[in-house]
């Protein structure tokens, strides 16, 4: 989304924030194909499997390395001073290039939920998704893996946004004041739950996934699609379910909880 | 592909390497359709944007410093001794971490086409595959032109392997030679070519970026696919026609009139 020369009132349009929301599911779509394609790689998530002696004694697992490496660079023009980007490591160097001077739409905030992302990512997705073994892609395996999370990172953030537009809303915001002076975690999780806008986000995501998860061959002549996909389509969906939903609302819940602090 | 615990004949069998290739179609397409959400964004490409002031006064652009950065990281954990993978900056640090044993399939050779790669993205595809405009998404834009980049120059360094394999091939080894003895690169380029196979791509590649490029939305209960794509295909089909196809044939014609030196 464009924070900065488009409206300020646009970034928490909600048919606007869907649709950036809906694009996103492309790209992490893309993101799983591309990850799909190499082995588990057990060796890239194992802790002090190389020595890193150039990296100041570093004994992490490859990914972290590399990640903290790849966000590095990334801080380095900016990228974390977007409102809807969020690093996996720190400490970071300060940006290179002049700050782009954001509007402030979020209330201060310094929800990041990045721990149970990677948590559910290596636990959850990498083992079903990729087939098991090594093939020693080690660095593309990584490439891919920083690709997946930050394309859920960012997905999962917009919660703070949608979260804004709810509240903002003249008519339910009687409600979410009550409800977050009483603390009460299940009626705001009432409130800004929509099923239907759900079951039509996982029915849009299972389509998808089995559209561009397609093989599609050729025999010169005849074009064709095969049956056999890039991707396990139930994969996507459950990451959905289980993973971004969820921790999309935890970080709604999260930011309007706070929402009414000085 | 797995140059380590593969066997190394089949790094050049030529119905594994064209699985590659065809798997690369999709990754070079899901890069494009990424690329396209964001503007042109002129000032990625512009020398002397910004100041470097913390990177010796680097006075690049901003595409150039970004990719530089990130080449250096992906340096360091080996990505350039893979035999399929070709750097566009330099020089690059050394890994950190140890060597993989890589088999020697290609004769040793310093062939890198990427400078014309580079100006062809960005003089002939990035005009075309993106709204005019500054949507000041610059880290966006730089990290989708280095995913185009790399995959383009994956796809297109594979040429060596496509070579090495058609001169392996007993039956026009004998052929290979006379022309290479005799620097006939026109007698090569036809050897080298099939019309039908390009034919074939070209086909293929048309309907996967129309399958992917979908725009999949769903009205709650019908799901439905518009006719507006996240990208134009024939943009696409372009950059194999004006841009792979002939610099791939660069490379292999390259690779084999130095394939019979000491």
């Amino acid at each position: 989304m464009n924070f900065i020369s488009g409206k300020p009132e646009d970034s928490i349009s909600l048919p606007k924030l869907r649709n950036t929301l809906i694009r996103l599911e492309d790209t992490i779509i893309f993101a799983l194909i591309e990850r799909a394609q190499f082995s588990v790689n057990d060796n890239v998530y194992k802790p002090g499997m190389y020595k890193y002696e150039q990296s100041n004694g570093f004994d992490g697992t490859f990914l972290e390395y590399f990640l903290s490496e790849v966000e590095k660079v990334h801080a380095k023009v900016r990228r974390y001073q977007s409102p809807d980007e969020y690093p996996f490591t720190g400490p970071l160097p300060e940006p290179i290039i002049p700050p782009l001077n954001y509007p402030q739409i979020l209330k201060h905030n310094n929800i990041n939920v990045n721990d149970k992302i990677m948590k559910f990512y290596l636990e959850d997705i990498v083992p079903s998704l990729c087939m098991p073994g090594d093939d020693q892609n080690y660095g593309s395996t990584a490439t891919r893996d920083v690709e997946c999370l930050q394309a859920l990172s960012q997905r999962i953030h917009y919660g703070k946004f949608v979260a804004e537009a709810k509240f903002l809303d003249p008519k339910l915001q009687p409600k979410y004041i009550e409800y977050i002076k009483n603390r009460d975690v299940g009626a705001i999780e009432e409130l800004l739950t929509d099923k239907l806008v759900e079951e039509a986000l996982l029915k849009r995501l299972r389509r998808k996934a089995l559209i561009y998860g397609q093989d599609i061959e050729e025999n010169l002549n005849n074009l064709q699609t095969t049956k056999q996909l890039k991707i396990n389509v139930d994969i996507v969906v459950e990451l959905y379910e289980k993973c971004v939903i969820p921790l999309t609302k935890e970080v709604e819940i999260e930011y309007l909880l706070a929402r009414l602090d000085e």
